[in-house]
């Protein structure tokens, strides 16, 4: 039986919580630099996440989880019920960074639930609790790093080509990642394949960190631009797509970076297998279908200006979703920490909640 | 009955000839700098071409005619033979320069015919008979402009979102463009219309040129990245899609810049009609299809680099081919100078030709 736990520390790491304080990687400055930023205010915490310093459904979670822990530090001298009212206010704070990655609002409802389930005696044992739910979530996520691992390695065998648009990877996690999860433990069970990364604009999050850290980890890795990608499927180089995503609504549509859906469409059109991974938090039974998802219109910037560059003329219109919804048709399969699930979605989602309430 | 002649001053130059020199604006500092280059040796040229300041099939063919006169100039007083030899020799290397796009090998195997239907009294004559030719490709080029636009407004209605890759305009040509032609003209004719440039990866002909002048020209263009194409078409913004191409294979496989594909397969998807815009010079009846077409891999500093800024790690693995052939399947109708050709395309494109030589 191989091995399925991945040396998680040889991985980067884009959040740390040390010593009471909470330190992320500064993602905006990758692959050229690393640096682990100490977060001394919400407001830098709010900042890091809406300027996809952290970026990553999960890794967003758990640093949206610290960074309210950041916010409470200097007021357990509060009451409780000021301290409670405060930590509402900072969670709500927090949760506005960004509208459509659902990990950051559970977080945020998570934390705030657990002041509801201790004895509140002190704001100090109040903050504690905090922290200790913070460190569960961040626990829990590698624990769900590992498990997206376990259960799609077995679908990468010797020899294939796998395609990932943006960055679900380490970094946009604690641990594994979601896309990246089957790989690394694919890749550490000794199967011989390649990668092939969407460099992802705008924010170039394929080539700054997808191909950085697959690299790193010594997987094979070859960075194209997001146009080659039916070129690549076309000349029989991919084999299957694995992306992460950011939300998935309870039919099965998938919201997640732009440019995804036209990934989907190019792999239905080649018959090439399409996957999404995520843990089960990114799946939100409360959003019926995609049409439902809040797609973030972002800053026309970040298309007519590539790291500081101005590529487009003056007063160019631009447009800028951040994100697209890929219909469950074209999705065969979700990976998450427990099964694979598949089609038809609206039963296989009903199925996996209630299998995993009962379980 | 609307004017359909555009006013090809105002639209900006890509090629000048003037008293027996030839410029070149420099595509490449676009559009931050507006550069004519004159060009003083063939090798200027050739480079010129090879790095794309000069690029897009027909004003490579055109500069490529002027580049022949060029390396030429100073050669009138060789001997008729030797003259002739050195024009077969210069030709042969201006050809060289790009693989890919068919009417650079046009223009080249013209104008060396040219001197095979002139008499050969002296290289003077020789050389001047080769300035009338290059002109002659250059005037063509401007009626095929005006043809294209003719043939393509009628497409284009009031309220219509259409969608274009890479440079297929009037500076990929000579005047009004191949894909922009039907665009000018319908605007010239008050049709009012959205165009959405995708930025077009690697090189960004798309943010640095098409957006650039359309804009300059009045139409109403906004700029996307190439990966949020999919979004667009799912959000009912794109009627119509035109693009150009490097070269049509005489079954109606059409080789054009990267990611045209993908956007030909998108449209399918979305039952959206793409359409190709090319002179017939562009339709090359002696590649049978697709398969056939040579597609350059250009350097894979394109992929890692923008506009001279590193945008991933050292020593990544990358692809980086220029060109990708869509499928005649995927081609709803070929608008040429003359018609609009539709499938089939085999059928159709014989048809064409045999009526061109008759007529």
């Amino acid at each position: 039986m191989p091995d399925y736990s991945v040396a998680v520390s040889e991985l980067p790491h884009a959040i740390e919580w040390k010593d009471g304080e909470l330190y992320l990687l500064d993602q905006t400055l990758l692959p050229q630099q690393e640096l682990m930023e100490q977060q001394r205010t919400v407001e830098q915490v709010w900042q890091a996440i809406r300027e996809l310093k952290v970026r990553g459904a999960p890794a967003i979670g758990i640093a949206a989880a610290y960074g309210l822990c950041v916010a409470l530090k200097d007021r357990v001298n509060l009451s409780v019920n000021e301290f409670i009212k405060m930590a509402k206010e900072k969670a709500a704070f927090l949760d506005s960074a960004r509208p459509t990655a659902v990990n950051l609002s559970w977080a945020m409802k998570r934390m705030v639930a657990r002041l509801d389930q201790v004895p509140k005696i002190t704001s100090r044992q109040l903050y504690e609790s905090l922290i200790e739910e913070a460190e569960k979530i961040h626990a829990e996520d590698i624990a769900l790093c590992q498990g997206m691992g376990k259960m799609g390695a077995p679908l990468i065998k010797d020899g294939m080509g796998i395609m990932t648009h943006c960055n679900a990877g380490s970094i946009a996690t604690s641990a594994t990642g979601t896309a990246t999860a089957p790989m690394y433990m694919a890749h550490q069970n000794g199967v011989r394949f390649k990668v092939y990364a969407n460099e992802t604009r705008p924010l170039l999050q394929g080539a700054r960190l997808t191909s950085w850290e697959l690299q790193k980890a010594g997987l094979d890795v070859t960075l194209i631009t997001d146009n080659m990608a039916a070129h690549m499927m076309a000349t029989g180089q991919i084999d299957m797509v694995i992306v992460g995503t950011d939300r998935v609504a309870a039919n099965g549509d998938v919201a997640n970076k732009i440019g995804t859906l036209g990934v989907a469409i190019l792999a239905d059109y080649y018959q090439i297998p399409f996957y999404v991974a995520c843990p089960s938090s990114t799946i939100d039974m409360e959003t019926a279908c995609g049409r439902d998802i809040e797609i973030e219109e972002r800053s026309g910037d970040e298309v007519t200006t590539i790291m500081g560059k101005r590529i487009a003329p003056e007063n160019i219109k631009t447009r800028c979703p951040a994100f697209d919804v890929t219909p469950n048709k074209l999705v065969r399969g979700i990976i998450t920490e427990n099964q694979i699930i598949t089609a038809p979605y609206d039963e296989g989602l009903r199925e996996f909640f209630k299998g995993k309430e009962n379980g």
